[in-house]
């Protein structure tokens, strides 16, 4: 086999047989196949497409190209992924839920540069929470509490590392065929048998508009299915900010308020439909009785039960959990005042996730620090009526000259008008 | 600038401005741009094309990427190019016609790789002819007889060296706007004021079908024009071999007959129409009269005077010119006879081509060395009626085991049937 064949096969527009797959993954991974014909088979793909059969091979190339997880002693098993936005602390929540519910939830996350930390960032920000554990205590752990979130094992999906990084440098990122298998390999590659996904869409996203969401839903429902795994999806609102805490710490308080039952409305309804599709999927029942009890596990405590339990096994301090006064306050807060009276016609996500990482709160490169205080609680969202002068945020940093510019930001996120506006939906859509 | 960035514009199908190609030759020669975004970009080029504007503009960076001539004191000068074929030996015959017009021709000239040498090759194998010469000498010699052929510098286009080695092994070779520009970019550089281009379709040919090869001609034509150069282009058949002789000794015995008045039909039919394009657009007549003009070239014996005058001041043994005889012969001839009678329906220039890279004709490596003797003479052509037995071709080598695998090849290129074929014409079009 060829890879100047396979190349050229690609850019004709014809589908690339399992045995070529099989080729280009294991050459990228073994160095036989040079980045620069790596990258123009890359940008082929992005012209040319890929059948779904191809992607779903591709995928499973891929999550094999490094460990694999295998939790069949441990089914049901559940994982959840979500594209990506601001304010978006769901995991932290849904985990629990679909843990107390009898789902088990052995789940490996990303630290994700960008706006603010990832999952593991926002675990760290709990006082001696460990995100790096042996594989035989993580799935010690599942096997006794049925839940653990740790970071990504190194050996996890490197052709995924190897193409992310490729692609990051040669204009080939936008492809739902590229970006479908990076997701899903490393969901495969961790072997639960339910996969939920949230795939955002709007300004804070990486999906501008419903059809590419709902393109890359398809995309990888299509391929977890392909390769024997529950997958559905969610489309769901980024055009705002997710919840009202943006920030490590902040989010953190936000998933605890929720799961003492409080918690801003739009990031409960999401909470509880992506557990009930983890619990319907895991446990083969109507999503009706599963949304039920998915409900009952927020009322009842049991979720922020299993969250403690979490927090308590990978040697996070409960009390802070119990008391999250405890946990320490940035150096400075900078609330900002409307300017005029009106309704929030828009609070533009991806303005606002800039202006998070101003504070301090995301990172540019994998090595920067994060400042896990650092952060904004929304006072008011996108739809609500502020008279002149009323608090719309409060901007949490320790670099005090980082207020400024992050609060000018702000207010270039914001919109204020006279008519209440049309918010697009926050569940958009669906695929099964 | 940002090389992602013009990535992304031609991924989404923009044109590049002339400040982004020029910042994309540049960072190719300094090494700022890394090959695997020169190939992403390709690719790009490959599926998405360039506008007549840009390819104009990238062949003229490409240009001057390294050295370029200055030739204006020389006027009218006049260059000449072939896509290649088997048994093309135009330029050889073309060259001394115009310059026997009083058209200056300072023609640097490939090696090349393929199933016979490049002009370069060709005239090496007069004994004593020098193919490297320095630019002082070499625009002197054209200044005193008007006529010089040496080996590309060094230095000429390196932009096309570096993109045409990305291009072979990322399987981006085919795109009409970076063939144009590989081709183009060269001629420019060279700096004669009239540029002939023969673009060759066929079997034996890189174009296969008239389609391709006729944007190919519109492509480069309209390339040099955008750069102030006169340009044109022939389309001319390459089913079959063009002319009788095909190897390096071989083909420069059939150049001497051509210029001697004799020579195969075919091949001074295209010399002639070749030499007349360069003329008319060097000193600015109708065709008809400049034919007449090369022509008379041929039949006074100027042309031949041209060709001896070049190989003396160029170090050639002008004897072996005056008396072919002299050229050492290949060690084995083999004839090939018609295994029935009938009408040689095709001879295809491919698998002739193939034959004599069999026989020691050409080189796989630039590193190979050529055996000048070998090669073959055509006794017959398409069309014409054999009878069994009758000797169609001979072969000639020095290395005896290759007489049967050639034996062999040659065959599989020929069919002959019972009826006349029709032939496609020589000269399929030209683009002015």
């Amino acid at each position: 086999m060829n890879i100047i064949e396979i190349i050229e096969k690609k850019k004709n527009k014809q589908a690339l047989s399992e045995a070529e797959i099989a080729f280009f993954v294991d050459g990228i991974c073994t160095g036989s196949i040079a980045d620069y014909q790596a990258s123009a088979l890359l940008m082929a793909i992005c012209l040319n497409g890929m059948t779904a059969a191809e992607t779903a091979i591709l995928t499973d190339k891929m999550a094999h190209s490094g460990d694999t997880l295998d939790l069949t002693a441990l089914s049901p098993t559940a994982d959840k992924h979500s594209t990506g936005g601001v304010g978006d602390k769901t995991s932290l929540i849904v985990a629990p839920i679909a843990a107390a519910c009898g789902v088990n939830i052995a789940k490996m996350s990303g630290r994700g540069l960008g706006h603010t930390g990832g999952t593991i960032d926002k675990l760290e920000s709990i006082p001696g929470f460990r995100t790096t554990i042996s594989e035989n205590d993580f799935l010690e752990q599942v096997k006794n509490i049925g839940i653990a979130i740790v970071a990504q094992s190194k050996n996890l999906v490197p052709a995924d590392k190897i193409l992310y990084a490729l692609r990051d440098v040669t204009g080939t990122v936008e492809s739902i065929p590229l970006i479908a298998s990076s997701i899903m390999s490393k969901k495969l590659a961790a072997g639960a048998d339910v996969i939920e996904l949230d795939v955002k869409v709007g300004s804070g996203a990486f999906m501008k508009t419903p059809q590419e969401a709902r393109e890359l839903a398809a995309a990888m429902v299509d391929i977890g299915k392909k390769n024997g795994r529950k997958t559905a999806a969610l489309i769901t609102d980024m055009d705002e900010p997710l919840g009202t805490h943006i920030g490590n710490t902040l989010e953190i308080k936000e998933v605890i308020a929720t799961l003492n039952g409080g918690g801003a409305e739009d990031l409960r309804t999401l909470c509880l439909g992506l557990a009930a599709n983890i619990i319907a999927l895991a446990e083969n029942i109507e999503k009706e009785s599963a949304r039920r009890l998915a409900e009952e596990a927020l009322r009842s405590g049991k979720a922020l039960e299993k969250f403690k339990q979490m927090v308590a096994a990978q040697g996070g301090n409960v009390r802070y959990i119990e008391n999250p006064a405890l946990f320490e306050e940035a150096a400075f807060a900078h609330p900002i005042a409307a300017s005029q009276s009106g309704y929030i016609q828009k609070t533009d996500a991806q303005r606002i996730g800039e202006t998070a990482a101003l504070l301090g709160a995301g990172r540019q490169k994998m090595e920067d620090s994060i400042d896990f205080a650092a952060g904004i609680i929304l006072e008011k969202k996108c739809g609500e009526y502020v008279a002149a002068g009323d608090t719309i945020a409060t901007l949490y940093t320790n670099q005090k000259e980082s207020l400024a510019p992050a609060a000018e930001r702000f207010l270039s996120a914001l919109t204020i008008g006279k008519t209440s506006p049309q918010k697009p939906p926050l569940i958009q859509g669906e695929v099964l």
